[in-house]
Order: structure tokens, then C-alpha cells, then sequence
């Protein structure tokens, strides 16, 4: 079908999307829609700036669904940069349910079949001035033997400097705020200081970056009122964060200030690894595809011994941002 | 004290350490006096080789203990070699008391105070061919408040190369095999299966190295035999590993190979953020010391999207070994 692979990355993961938007679409397909849509624009920013792009389609073997991967690597611009779709469904396992019970949600009772869509996208420019990006958007629904159903969305997207530059934030923090204000005045200053609890790296007693949004089973609305505040979201994405790229990938740096950028993405490792509840779902997720998960993982990153940002350096200012989150928009 | 400075790396935990011994020993001053021997030996042996080392003499703030910890960093043979000791001791937490449940242990009844021993050391060398060597020795005693106790010990010690020597591996699981012996010809064989078992990274379906030993929970025999055990074992660790240092130290290597060592690293990240034992219960404990529990962490790490060494490389033969455990001694 080459009109999909035009609008999308790759062939859509359900064979017969176009029929079933067409006929005026279903939520799951319309969420599978937006997430190739959001991939497609995002990669489209990527590649504009710099590199080639890899594309995997992939299958979850014996399982229902699969996904599209798209990476750079190793390119004059990016360290390595991921955008993911997948839209995965089967049978939701104890251990999902016990991670969405845990935070403090009622699922529907009985055994459980689930479908989610989504798209995620972690972003580490080579230049240590031009910070790391990560969003992520998605649909959950779950479905019992009587066949009700349960569903709801959930999202974010933060910022991770290793250099404060007070500008770039509010740029980024500033687009997202003027997103979410189209759809409820109240879900900026929600949604931040909830990416503000939950990006946080518990036992460094720090967040991850400078933070943006987060939320999670958002199922209060209409669905049609999400599926269009998703999709404003995932147009913010570019204007947000690209030109902080643009702005910084040829600024002069020296080797230590590189060393400081690969200590921050250890972090980064840290935060992915012990607490991102993505990565731990994937993980756990039986066939799910490794590669596309760690994705979000830096190309190299470090961790020194008892490393201490002198008093008064630039180093140290960035640790005390992420010790103590600022308002930014 | 200048006496203990010498047979240890720095003056006891306990301030009466000496005065316990001479009165003939309770079994918390007799580990507390292992593993600070453990640690000196182990330290002489990696600064005999290359290399200045850097002590810390830590105490948990309000609460009981501390520790102290050795490293090595960044010097021509060691990207990064730390050996800790602590002593610490306090309340049990519910989330401790659950993991140790969790892996079918029976606690005593009510609320209980803990107190815990153990030396844990992890060497990254510099050179592809010199392997990554981690081990850890540890008692764990319960107090309940009808003051019954309950105690056990635990430790392990493998091997993660990034290039398959086998003779290395032979010495170094031989060396094992015989203080083992000594204590029980049970032991290495079932230890050895315990750690092909522990070491495991369950989302890449690979052992994180060529194992070793790992055992847990080992509470019934008389105390005496397990702090004989774990002094051969201790013991043990500078000739079942420091020779494959030396013999490779100084080995050629190319920048591929240097890559393959660093995603390799990568994995090793991945293993004791997501599932290791130690690193969890470190991460969780109020007032841990983070520097010391993540000198397990190495130098540097890497990690590639897709990376597949090729059919009948090197590289392809640790992959193959790593998804398929042998016997070695």
C-alpha cells in the first residue's frame, strides 16, 4: 500500500486500518492512525536536521500486533534518537494488572484481554548543549469475559539538559503549556507537577531533567476529547523541541563538559531502568521486542565515583535545578 | 587506632570491635572482622597490580552503622574497581521484609530489627580481554521483640568477560570448586547452578557473564561452619582472579573490540539496575550510601540499537556461551 507508506513510517500495523477509518473509525484505530501520524511528523524533524533513518517493522510472533521502530544512530547530530509506535494486544498478564492496581486503579473484574496503542520517542543529541527530549503517548483499553470494556490515556514529555539555558526551557515548557491550554486550562499546571513527582530518580533525591507533562488513566472526558488533545500534543512536539537543537548541535564544547553530559545520561540509565514504568511494562511484556524498549537508553553514558560539580560552575547549577523543580510557563 | 588501621583499610565500624574479639567473639563482631579482612585483602591485591586507592569511611546518619568503601578509578589497568564493607543495622522495613518473603523465606513474627555484614567488590578493567570479576559476602541477622533471632548468609563471586578465554574461565571456576570442597562437596555444584540461575538478565534471555557461584538463606548449620566457609571463600577471591588481570593487562585490542567490551558493560548495567538483589535492597534502604552501592556500576557503557556481532566471531561465541551456561570445573 504506498499511499500508507507515504503518510506513515512504514505499512500500518493492522491490515485493514484505512477500511475501518473510512468507515469512520473505531477508537483503536484512530489511535493507531494518530500514533503513525505523530511518528511519521516526528521522524520527518529528525531527519530534516540530520541522518538517515533505520526503519524496523516488527511482529509480536504468536501474539497479536507488532510496531515500527525508527532509529538514528551515531550521526554528526544524534547520539541516538527513537521513535516507536507499537499497537499490541493479548491477554493483560497478573503482573500488569497488579502495576495498575498498585496505582490506584479499579480495574474491571475477571480475566482480562487488553489492547494499547502507542508512541514513544527518547532523543539524545551528540552536542552536550542541546538537551535530551522524551515523549510518549497512548491508549489502554482492557476487555473482560462479559465483555465490558475499560479504557484510558496516558502521556508526557520532559525535558533533560545537561547545561541549563533558561530560554530553552521556557521555549519547551511554553509550547506545551500553550497545547494543553486549548484543551482544559486546568492540565498544564496538573500535568507538570505531575511529570515533576514522576520523573523523579528516588535514591539521587533528583528529577531526571527540568520535567514538562505527565499523566496517566485519564478517562474522566469523552474519548474523542483526548484523541483530540493527544493529537495537539504530538504536534507540539517538533516546534517544542527541534529548534533547541538547531540552536545548540555547533556549539563549541570541551571534553569535560562532554564527560558531564555522559555522567547526566547515566542518570538517565537510572531513572529508565528502576522506576520508568514504560520501560518496566515492556520488560515484562512476554515477546516484547527488546531493542525497541531500550531505545530509550543512551549510546554511552557514565558513572563516576563520587563525581562532585565544583561550587558556583555551570555543573553545578544543574543539579540544583533537578534538586528543586522551578516553574517555567 | 593505629593497629586496626593496618590489618584493615580504616578503623572498624564498631568502636569496640578489638575488645569483642578478645572476649572470644559474637558472631556480628566476627563477620564485622571478616569482611573488613576480606576487604583489606582484596585492596592489596588490586593496588599490587596498578593503582592508587581512594578509602571512604562512611556512618549512616541517625541510624545505625556505616561502612567503608575502596576504589580504584580510571587508572592504566582498572576503569573502575571498588571493594565496600558495611556494617549497618536498624528496622526492618516492610518492603525489605517483603523481598526476603518473596523468595520464600518465613520471618519470625512482629516487628523486627536487623542487623547486616557484608563486603561486596565489582572490578571493571580496562583491557577487552581482562574480565570483569564481582563477588559479595554477607550475614543477615532478625531480632523480633521477644527477642528471638534468626540468621543467615549469603555471597556469590562470578565472572563476566567480554571475550570467551576458556582457560580463564577453568582457573577461575576451579578455584571456586576447590574451597568449596573444603566445606561441602555439595556446595559448588549447587552453587554454581544457583548463579547460572541468579546472574540471569530474564529480557535478553542471557547470563550477565560465565556465572560462578551464589547462594542465599544458608542458615542450617552452626554458624561457625558458614564464617569458615566464607573466610576460604574471601580467601579465595585474589588467586581465582588477579592472575587473568596480569595475563591480560596488557593485550592489544582494537577500537572494535573496545566497543564490544562497552556494550557488553551496557548489559552489566542493565542486570544490577533491573534485577540484582543487592543493588534493590541498597536503593531502598533509608540513608544508603548511593556511591557506594552503585560502585558496581562500571566506568562507561554502551549501548547500540540492533547490534548482532557476526556469525562465527568472537564476539558471536560469548553471546553463545552467555545463552547457554557450561560446566567448568
Amino acid at each position: 500500500n504506498k499511499a500508507a507508506m507515504s503518510e506513515y513510517m512504514a505499512e500500518p500495523i493492522t491490515e485493514n486500518l484505512k477500511e475501518r477509518l473510512a468507515a469512520g473509525g473505531d477508537m483503536q484505530a484512530q489511535m493507531e492512525h494518530l500514533v503513525l501520524t505523530i511518528q511519521k511528523a516526528v521522524i520527518t524533524g529528525l531527519t530534516g536536521v540530520c541522518g538517515a533513518v533505520r526503519v524496523d517493522r516488527w511482529v509480536r510472533l504468536g501474539r497479536g500486533g507488532g510496531g515500527i521502530s525508527c532509529v538514528l544512530q551515531d550521526t554528526p547530530v544524534w547520539h541516538k534518537a527513537g521513535c516507536n509506535v507499537s499497537v499490541v494486544n493479548g491477554v493483560l498478564t497478573e503482573r500488569a494488572a497488579g502495576e495498575m492496581a498498585s496505582r490506584g486503579k479499579t480495574l474491571l473484574p475477571g480475566p482480562k484481554k487488553f489492547f494499547a496503542a502507542g508512541v514513544s520517542c527518547v532523543v539524545h543529541p551528540r552536542n552536550p548543549f542541546a538537551p535530551t527530549m522524551h515523549f510518549n503517548y497512548r491508549y489502554f483499553q482492557i476487555t473482560n469475559d462479559t465483555n465490558e470494556t475499560q479504557s484510558w490515556f496516558g502521556g508526557g514529555q520532559d525535558l533533560t539538559p545537561a547545561y541549563v539555558n533558561e530560554e530553552d526551557i521556557r521555549h519547551f515548557h511554553g509550547t506545551l503549556k500553550a497545547a494543553c491550554d486549548r484543551h482544559d486550562p486546568t492540565y498544564y499546571p496538573r500535568f507538570k507537577k505531575w511529570a515533576d513527582e514522576y520523573f523523579m530518580i528516588t535514591h539521587r533525591g533528583e528529577t531526571r531533567g527540568v520535567g514538562g507533562i505527565f499523566f496517566d488513566d485519564l478517562a474522566d472526558q469523552p474519548a474523542g476529547h483526548y484523541l483530540a488533545f493527544l493529537t495537539d500534543m504530538g504536534n507540539a512536539v517538533v516546534p517544542a523541541y527541534i529548534p533547541l537543537v538547531v540552536k545548540h548541535k555547533d556549539d563549541a564544547f570541551t571534553d569535560a563538559q562532554q564527560e558531564w553530559q555522559q555522567i547526566r545520561r547515566g542518570r538517565y540509565v537510572e531513572f529508565n531502568l528502576v522506576y520508568d514504568r514504560g520501560t518496566k511494562f515492556g520488560l515484562f511484556t512476554p515477546e516484547a521486542r527488546i531493542e525497541s524498549i531500550f531505545i530509550s537508553l543512551p549510546l554511552t553514558a557514565r558513572w563516576e565515583y563520587c563525581h562532585e560539580p565544583e561550587e558556583g560552575s555551570a555543573e553545578a547549577e544543574l543539579v540544583a535545578l533537578v534538586k528543586a523543580p522551578r516553574e517555567w510557563a
